[in-house]
């Protein structure tokens, strides 16, 4: 019996909830939520900048989290853009200057 | 004879430097230079939230933009991530809270 952690169900049934994609988050909140936001989106993604985090996740994950942002986020506010990709087409990426956390594996 | 902005040769020969894509640009930069970077990018793409741009290009005003970057920014201090996609592939989007400036028109 093989598990992966956070979609079992892929070897039983093929849920779209397993669908696996990368997102790339960037939030633009209040000072006050500025560490909620980043301390939550850090278990889910990698953080990658100030104020943004990229990461595959199945459908499901996705929106777990974007159930934990609207809780933590102030709607009137706060701004957050999600941006979703499937696998097989992910978007150049190219740094200038400092790379503040490198993620070499992750596109 | 019929011009289009910035890309004129594409009557004439089907160069490259023509070829559009789409891209959206993160940067973290020193607060010294926040505005200065702000204004330039203003120039070329749209202005979606504090810290990120996106907007349609050649590859041709792609390289002017990585250019006045890298004259804007400190290489050892400060961080832009570009993210580039073809027209015919974008990324899903979809905002959380407010949308700081709508541009209904360009995803």
């Amino acid at each position: 019996m093989i598990f992966i952690l956070g979609c079992k169900k892929y070897f039983y049934t093929t849920t779209p909830k397993c669908e696996r994609m990368y997102v790339i988050i960037v939030y633009d909140v209040n000072v006050s939520r500025v560490n909620k936001i980043k301390s939550f989106l850090r278990k889910h993604l990698n953080w990658v900048q100030n104020s943004v985090f990229e990461g595959e996740v199945t459908k499901a994950e996705l929106e777990r989290i974007k159930d934990g942002i609207s809780r933590i986020i102030n709607e009137d506010e706060d701004s957050v853009i999600i941006y979703q990709f499937p696998l097989d087409f992910m978007p150049k990426r190219e740094i200038l200057g400092l790379e503040k956390n490198p993620i070499d594996d992750i596109i």
